[in-house]
C-alpha cells in the first residue's frame, strides 16, 4: 500500500533529501570481494603500488571494506544538485499498454547531457584529482557516456581530460566525440598508436573494433608515463559502485516516501556500474536480513561474463598491464562483436557485484539485440523517452517480468534502472527501423579460448 | 527577497501545481492581433474556411480572443505529467563565473525525447485531431524539434504523421529522421516532389536549401488533398501560444513559491512559440498593469524578423497557399542563410508577439551565431547542459544583461527560456570546435527584395 492517494508519474526528492553520504555494501558482506591482486607478486596490491594509477583518496575507497557509509564532499553535492535527484518514474503508461497487474517504476539517469548515470562517479573522480593537486586523468570511453561524463567533470574543475574511446564507438558515434571536444576534452580512438600497448595490440589484431579492455591499457599506460596524471574508470571498480550508490539511494529515499516496497530490482550489468549501484541500499537490507528482494542483472547475449564466464582472477585490461580482480570473466582477450550496447561489451563484471552473484544473492540472465531494440522501440511510444541500448535490456526484462505477472496475478513492485538515453545511438536505432540488426552471440569455442588465456594465480 | 533561506537550484512543482488551464494572452491586449485573412477575398478567414486546413477545436482556440483560461483536457495533461513539470533552474555556476550580481533563472524544457518545448503543443494538436476522429496529420519540421515532438505524440495516441523536413536539417540531421522514424512518422525532405508546391519551388530555385516557409506549402497541400488528414503547425499559430503558455505557467508559480519576482524575461524568437508561451502569464500582468517586466526577444542576425522586417500582411508559406497574417515578416520569399539553428529561420513573426512588439511592450535584439556558439559552450562547460543552438541565443542575451549588472551593480532577476538540447547539432558544434564557422548576414538589398514581394492588401 502506497502512502499517497496517487502515486505521482514522477517523485523528485527535494535537494535537502538527497543522500550525504555514499552507501558502501562491503560493509555489509559477510564475505568481502577478493582483493586485487598484483599480477608480477601474485600478492594483494598495496595502497602505495594502487596510488601509482589512481587517485590517493580513490584507493582509499577503493580498499575499504569496512566502512557503511562515506561523506560526500559538499563540492561533489553541489555538482549533484546541477542534474539530481533523478526521477523515480511510475510506468503508468507502460502499464496499461501490457495490461499488467504489476507496478512498473524506473530510475531514470537520463537527463544530463552525459545521457547516463555515468556522471555520478565521473564528478567524484575528478574531484579527488583536483584535490590532490593534479593536472588531468585519462581514462577510457565504450558508448561515450564515461567519456563525455568526465569531460563535463573536467570542464567544471578545470582538469586536463584525455579520452581513448573504443575504435567503434569513435566512428560509430562521431557526435559524443564532439560533445568531449564540446567539453575540452582530447579524444584518441583506441587501439591507437599513441601507446605501446596499442600498438601492439594493432599488430596482433591489426582489424579490432577495438574494445574496452584494450582502451582501458592505453588510458593506464599514458597515465602512468605522465607526471601530473591518474587513470580513472567509469565501472567495474568498488568505487565506482559506491559513487553510483546515489541511484540507489535516492531510489530507496522516494520509494520509501511513497510507502512503496521493492519486489524486484532490475538493472542492465556491463562492468555493473548502474546495477551496483541501484541495488547496493537494497542489498544491504538483504544481506543483513532486514529485508528481501529478488535482483535481476541483464546482460547482452554476446557478451555474457554473469552467464556464460568464470569466476576467476583475471586482467581488467586486454593489455595485461593493470591488477588482477576476481570477476565473473570471459577472459580479457574475449573480443565481443560489434553490438550496439557499446557500454555493454566489458570482458568482466564488478568485484563486488562477482561475488554477490556467486553468494546467489542475485541472478542474471542474458537478452538479444534485436528483442533490445524492439522492447526499446515500444518504451520509446509508449512512456515518451528514448532509451540507450544499454538500458533498454533493463527494460526488457522488466517487461518480461511485468508479463509474468500477468499471467499469475501476481501485484509485484518492479523496479528498474534506466541509466540513459539512446540520442546518440541513432545508427543503431536506423539498422532497426531499416531491418538490418542481427543477433552475434559468442560460440562455446570462442569462450573456451578466451577462457583458456586466464592468467594463473 | 526569497521566501526560502536557499533557492535551491532546480525548482520542480508537484503535479498537483501544475496548470489546469492554458493561458490566452489575447484575452488581455485592448488592441487585439489582426485576424488572418482569406488571399482570395482579402476577408477575415472565418471558422469554416480554416477547418478545411486546420481540426476544429484548434480553429476555435485561434479564433478565440477573448476568453483568458482555456481548460487542458484531463488526457492532455496525463500526458504532460510524462515529462513535465520542467525545471525552473537557478543558474549558481552561470552567477558565479560571470560575477554578477544578478540572480539568473532558467526553465528548462529540454528534458524530453523531442529536446524541446515543441511537445507542449504536439500533443495538443494531435490531441484534437485524434477527438475529431481523424487519421492523421501533416506538418513541417525545421531543425526537427518539432517533426519529433509531433511523432511522439501521435506515436502515444496512435495517429498518422507525415512530416515535411526542411532540406537542410534533414541532410545535416539525419538523426533527427531516424528519431521520427523510430515514432512511426513519415519524412520527407522539402522541397520535395511529392507535392504541386515543392516541385514548383524546386523548379524555381533548383539549389535551395529548403525553409520552412517551403515545408509549410507541402503540409498544407498534403493535408488539403488527403481526406481524414489535416494540418499542424508548431510556431506562430495563437494556438500555440496558448498551448506553449504551460511554460510561463509553470514558470510564475514556481517563481511564486520561491517569493521572486522577475525584472527580465529573456527568450530567443523564430516563430515565437517559446516566446509567447513564456511570457504569456507575466505579459498578462503588463497588460493589466499590475506588474512590470522588461521581455526581450533573441533573434539570429541572419534571420531578424522583429529588427528588420516589416509590420504587414504576409504568407505564412512560400507558396502562398496559406491564409495571410499580420506580423513582422521579412516576406515570405526571404530565403535564410543555412545557419545552425534551424528552428530560428522562419521569415515571419507570432502575430501576438508581433502585436506587442508593436505596441513597445517588449524589445528584440539580435545575435549572430559565432557568439551564440561561443555563449553556448561555456553555458555547456559551466551549467553542465550542451544547449540547442536556438536556446543558445537566449543564453547569450542573458548573459549581457547579467555583465550589464555586473557594470551597474544592480541585482536583477533575469529569467530565461532554455528551450532544448543541441545533441542533435553536433555536426554545428564540430564546425565551431573546429574554428569554420561564420556569420551570415543578409544585405538590406536581399531584405529589400523579398520585402517588395508582400501580398497588397
Amino acid at each position: 500500500m502506497s502512502n499517497y492517494e496517487t502515486i505521482p508519474y514522477k517523485t523528485y526528492l527535494d535537494e535537502s533529501e538527497m543522500p550525504k553520504f555514499w552507501y558502501n555494501v562491503r560493509a555489509d558482506m559477510k564475505k568481502k570481494p577478493a582483493p586485487l591482486l598484483n599480477p608480477a607478486t601474485g600478492k594483494p596490491m598495496t595502497a602505495q603500488e594502487l596510488e601509482g594509477v589512481f587517485c590517493k583518496e580513490l584507493v582509499a575507497q577503493e580498499l575499504d571494506d569496512e566502512t557503511q557509509l562515506i561523506p560526500i564532499p559538499e563540492e561533489i553535492r553541489d555538482f549533484y544538485k546541477m542534474y539530481r535527484p533523478s526521477p523515480l518514474v511510475r510506468a503508468y503508461c507502460l502499464e496499461k499498454q501490457l495490461g499488467t497487474p504489476a507496478h512498473i517504476y524506473y530510475k531514470f539517469e537520463g537527463n544530463n547531457t552525459s545521457g547516463s548515470h555515468k556522471l555520478n562517479s565521473a564528478i567524484a573522480q575528478a574531484y579527488y584529482a583536483k584535490h590532490q593537486g593534479l593536472k588531468g586523468v585519462t581514462t577510457e570511453t565504450g558508448a561515450g557516456q564515461w567519456g563525455t561524463a568526465l569531460s563535463m567533470a573536467c570542464a567544471y574543475l578545470g582538469l586536463d581530460c584525455i579520452v581513448f574511446m573504443v575504435k567503434v564507438s569513435y566512428e560509430q558515434k562521431p557526435f559524443r566525440r564532439e560533445v568531449m571536444r564540446t567539453y575540452g576534452a582530447r579524444v584518441t580512438p583506441s587501439p591507437s598508436n599513441t601507446t605501446e600497448i596499442g600498438r601492439k595490440i594493432l599488430a596482433d589484431f591489426p582489424e579490432t573494433d577495438g574494445s574496452l579492455g584494450c582502451a582501458i591499457s592505453e588510458a593506464v599506460e599514458y597515465a602512468v608515463g605522465h607526471p601530473g596524471y591518474r587513470y580513472v574508470l567509469g565501472s567495474v571498480l568498488n568505487q565506482v559502485l559506491l559513487h553510483q550508490s546515489v541511484i540507489g539511494l535516492e531510489t530507496k529515499t522516494a520509494l520509501d516516501k511513497l510507502g512503496v516496497k521493492a519486489d524486484i530490482v532490475i538493472g542492465c550489468a556491463g562492468g555493473g556500474s548502474n546495477l551496483g549501484g541501484l541495488i547496493s541500499p537494497f542489498m544491504g537490507e538483504k544481506l543483513r536480513g532486514e529485508a528481501d528482494y529478488e535482483f535481476i542483472a541483464v546482460e547482452p547475449a554476446s557478451c555474457p561474463s554473469f552467464t556464460r564466464g568464470k569466476f576467476a582472477y583475471d586482467f581488467c585490461d586486454t593489455g595485461c598491464i593493470c591488477p588482477l580482480a576476481k570477476m565473473y570473466t570471459l577472459g580479457s582477450r574475449f573480443m565481443p562483436s560489434p553490438i550496439h550496447a557499446g557500454g555493454l561489451r566489458y570482458h568482466g563484471m564488478s568485484p563486488v557485484l562477482s561475488e554477490l552473484y556467486d553468494q546467489k544473492m542475485m541472478r542474471a540472465i542474458t537478452v538479444c539485440q534485436t528483442d533490445v531494440f524492439k522492447a526499446a522501440e515500444y518504451f520509446a511510444r509508449v512512456e515518451g523517452i528514448l532509451p540507450a541500448p544499454e538500458s533498454a535490456h533493463a527494460i526488457k526484462a522488466a517487461i518480461d517480468e511485468a508479463l509474468k505477472c500477468k499471467e499469475t496475478g501476481a501485484q509485484k513492485n518492479i523496479v528498474f534502472g534506466l541509466t540513459g538515453t539512446g540520442y546518440f545511438d541513432m545508427v543503431a536505432y536506423g539498422k532497426y527501423n531499416d531491418g538490418n540488426m542481427v543477433d552475434y552471440l559468442p560460440s562455446d569455442e570462442d569462450i573456451a579460448k578466451a577462457l583458456a588465456q586466464l592468467p594463473k594465480v
